[in-house]
């Protein structure tokens, strides 16, 4: 069977890491149990190897096409839909009140991970819809719920987020998409949306975008904007689904991330498209941002999920393909090794399993906060969602950009196969490069980290991550063989201190375009340190579990679960060195170049 | 004009940084003049222009097909064969008793840049047959370089390296194709080559494989190979083509560099396919290797064109895409920026060329070696092959993976626009992933450097390098400006010094596998090293163009040439401080680690 994911470091994470089944013992968790968790995984492991991942070349080979005003997707998009609409997959995170299981947003990550895992574009699909009806949940009328969610949660509807403008991609207050006030929280819309993923697509029946827009006469930038559902079709009078004027102008032709559309609409054309209203007027960008701070983190998410599937390739061809010899041991005659006997590989493969396992355990962080979050309150409330603020930009980039690199690792385990067409681990380097730059780049979320999460409320969210460290650390104590490594983490915090401190003394003296000019390369040295973070914590988890005696296959688990961990702390936390000596030069280049210096002609 | 390559720094190589003119008082070199050598360059961008650039996208979408045992390519290769051959591209650089015009590498490197920055597939076929046509003008009988060289160099057959086999890609001791005495110098061969490049096409009447097989009974492993011209058809008695019994049993289907076939072979099903022995018998690698290493400096080269293409397609999108506004004003009502003028973005392009020209700058002094090589006798040939050897598979891996990461940087600049279609930098990104793969792994470059290079004739090799380094570093002491970097140099030189001999007395103790173990790394670590002494040379030599008051428009050539050089400095070569942390650990958790822990199921 193939493998695109570790189904036991899942459960490592859920159970022995984060304990996720005490969350049952809250009112809104209740109706679950640990076990029930359990099955759920399984029944997502089934369902994408069964349904997904048989189609993962074939979706990629052929790619949507726009046919006469209609995209046409892959034939088992529509299946997907039915398949994740009936098994209540696309509801499960919901209250039970509008029809979902409220199961645990950790759970649903570890089920999205192996979806992404088996096939990313077809987990496109239901992920958005669920995303979007979350957003008609939170903040639409009673009327819009009744309307929009039921068919979304059944997978007959699809949902997406409809920002971006062609002139309007990373800067969202630009955007110039007219709502025209009509009747009833009714608005006629006018404008472009381009790159909407699954933006149109004939696996459903309807089309739901959340939509920013500018009310007429609004505000210029970010305080002029509005969050409107705008529906493909909309329903007449008679609850018919007719046209709501919404065209497909084109789809893009994609590196990867094949399977899904990016699509360009048109709004308004006939004059005929409305939209609704979603929350306050001029708050759209707020609200949008609940449902994209989720993204982030499903970005991050998936991008762990597309190295997973790219290492277990590499891994079962690193076992299998033998070639040359130990380097102590030259002699022709003797047999060939495989090549997982040799100590680059290993090195590859620790990387991408440092890589995917790290990312995932922050991510499942995250989740955890969310999840306290909703059953908590006070001070206890407000500071999970300082951390899961603070960790959000982390959780989408660093996956994002160094998942990028594992996969590419991956194609080097493989050699010249790796290269072709015959492994699916090409397509995964080509699938996953679009996560260092949809939801936000890499420049944008460094800029978010650095200079809003890091800074907001008197930088209270750094102080809690610190403390979060510092438990970590102290927790590792009893584990002699884990004092090295928590001795590392205390003192890369030092570094971390030091550097940041050094950073927002520069903001204190106003020169702004010089504190945030790095800030990517802020974002990966406080990435280094957090999954450093993040790998201890898992590390004391398999020290416990094997103070415990157990059985030989489970040593051999958080055995190797160790060896990653401890492959991180002494090569990749060591990068924070040089990324400190960049982040404490005074010298600030990038600022003072004239961008005419590139121009040689 | 499209540009993919920066004409104007071309010059500066070769001219102000290389003194290229200056080969041209060597007999050798004689019958050239610099102003020729300019003329070359130019002819090169106007055929790369016209002839190549324009097929760079359709060559992808429309790759090889194999079609009743013939491979099928893009008409226009038929074309390029024909103008490379008239024009004497393939063979300017042979000496003129074979029919070549002596031009020295440095200027046939300058060359090779802009053929493969314009549509690397396309520059793949010449190139193949020019190294294929030296390696039988080295090594073959008059006879063989009669029969094969003229068609070769006229561009009407094609060359190969037939090297790897299905199960001996790395391993090449391992090969087993089997060369059988038949008579006069005449071998019958069986076998079987994989990953051929250009190994069997429609663009050429014929093809040449320059292929490595064992003579039976040969000893086992490297000592037992030969070097055989193995042709597609062979000239019977009367001199007329006919099949020489090698199949194309299949072509792959690739991440990139699709224009170029990559063919698996069968050689002798019918009992029917000969080949010529060229060289000595069971010496046929250490011949190969003439042209591997030629190979390998191509392939860096390559990587550097491909990069830099992308680099000016992300320049060009950077210049004339507005978005955003500076942190510092960030009210919505003023007109947005273009993106170039953004930190991040600035960052992003440096790092693009920092990576192009100072890997080019490195690929033009072993050109330089080389060509001194030939001009020079005694010691001091002795130390520019020595320099030479050291610094090939730096210059063949450090741009293939610095290069790699340029291309993804490259999409990064046009955010989701880079992503599709619409512009070429997708291309660029699968077609460069291929260079840190063939002629040679990036893990197989490394065991080279360290494990071979370095050690070479008592570290000879090491030493030359590191007075380069000082002599370098004592050039730029007159030019304030470059003080801090030859610094940074200076104390990058010490590191090496001791990281390399912390790593040679492990080898002295034995632990040959210890040592290996990082080489990898290592070889980053000292291609940071290498490249940065590069971009000093190019420092001092813009400095001095600059002190002699130049024009407005060369002026900020020189400028934009020191902000490159200062970014590599301190954006890039403190990544040395990371790799030193790993290089000097004491664990060696990658020999350590059974393989089966990274199985867990």
């Amino acid at each position: 069977m193939t493998r695109f994911v570790s189904t036991r470091n899942i459960r490592f994470l859920i159970t022995e890491v984060f304990d996720a089944g005490a969350l049952t013992a809250h009112p809104y968790y209740d109706r679950h149990t640990p076990k029930m968790f359990d099955m759920v995984i399984d029944e997502a492991v089934t369902l994408a190897t069964q349904l997904m991942y048989p189609v993962l070349a074939d979706m990629d080979r052929h790619p949507p096409v726009l046919e006469n005003g209609q995209v046409k997707v892959h034939r088992a998009v529509k299946k997907f839909m039915a398949e994740f609409g009936k098994g209540g997959w696309i509801a499960s995170g919901f209250p039970e009140a509008h029809g979902g299981e409220q199961i645990p947003l950790v759970i649903r990550s570890a089920v999205s991970f192996v979806f992404a895992a088996s096939n990313y574009s077809a987990a496109a699909y239901p992920e958005l819809t669920a995303g979007a009806a979350e957003l008609i949940t939170s903040f639409g009328s009673r009327h819009l719920i009744d309307t929009y969610v039921p068919p979304m949660l059944a997978g007959r509807w699809q949902g997406t987020m409809a920002l971006t403008e062609p002139q309007a991609g990373s800067s969202l207050s630009d955007i110039t998409t007219t709502a025209f006030q009509d009747a009833g929280g009714r608005f006629k819309i006018k404008g472009v949306k381009t790159f909407i993923s699954a933006g149109d697509h004939d696996g459903v029946e309807n089309v739901v975008h959340l939509m920013l827009a500018r009310i007429e006469n609004a505000p210029p930038g970010a305080k002029g904007i509005s969050l409107f559902v705008v529906p493909k079709k909309r329903l007449d009078d008679k609850r018919n689904l007719v046209s709501n004027d919404v065209t497909t102008a084109s789809i893009y032709h994609k590196l990867g991330y094949r399977g899904t559309p990016a699509a360009e609409l048109s709004m308004g054309e006939k004059d005929n498209c409305f939209g609704w209203l979603i929350g306050e007027e001029n708050k759209g960008l707020a609200h949008m941002f609940q449902m994209m701070n989720e993204a982030r983190i499903l970005v991050g998410l998936a991008s762990c999920a597309i190295a997973s599937a790219a290492y277990h390739a590499a891994l079962e061809y690193a076992e299998n393909r033998p070639q040359g010899r130990p380097v102590t041991r030259k002699d022709p005659l003797t047999e060939q090794v495989p090549i997982i006997a040799h100590a680059d590989v290993k090195r590859m493969l620790l990387f991408q399993r440092s890589v995917i396992e790290g990312g995932l355990g922050l991510i499942m962080q995250c989740a955890m906060y969310a999840d306290l979050i909703r059953v908590s309150a006070g001070k206890e409330k407000e500071g999970y969602q300082l951390l899961l603020d603070l960790l959000t930009p982390v959780a989408k980039a660093f996956p994002s950009e160094y998942g990028f690199l594992a996969a590419s690792s991956a194609i080097q385990c493989f050699g010249g196969y790796g290269y072709c067409e015959d492994f699916p681990v090409e397509q995964y380097l080509r699938d996953i490069r679009i996560q260092a730059i949809h939801e936000g780049t890499t420049g944008i979320q460094g800029m978010d980290l650095l200079g809003r999460k890091l800074v907001m409320k008197n930088g209270r969210a750094g102080i809690l991550l610190l403390k979060e460290l510092d438990h970590t650390i102290q927790a590792a104590q009893p584990f002699s063989g884990l004092v090295p490594a928590a001795q590392a983490l205390a003192d890369a915090k030092q570094l971390l201190e030091t550097v940041a401190g050094a950073l927002l003394k520069i903001a204190g003296q106003g020169k702004i375009d010089a504190f945030l000019a790095d800030a990517t390369l802020f974002l990966e040295f406080f990435g280094l340190i957090v999954i450093s973070w993040q790998w201890l914590i898992q590390g004391i988890a398999a020290e416990k579990a094997l103070a415990a005696s157990p059985s030989r296959k489970e040593e051999r688990f958080y055995r190797g679960k160790l060896y990653a961990m401890h492959y991180f702390f002494r090569y990749e936390l060591p990068k924070i060195h040089g990324l400190s000596v960049r982040l404490m030069d005074g010298d600030h280049l990038t600022l003072d170049m004239d961008p005419a210096y590139l121009t040689d002609y």
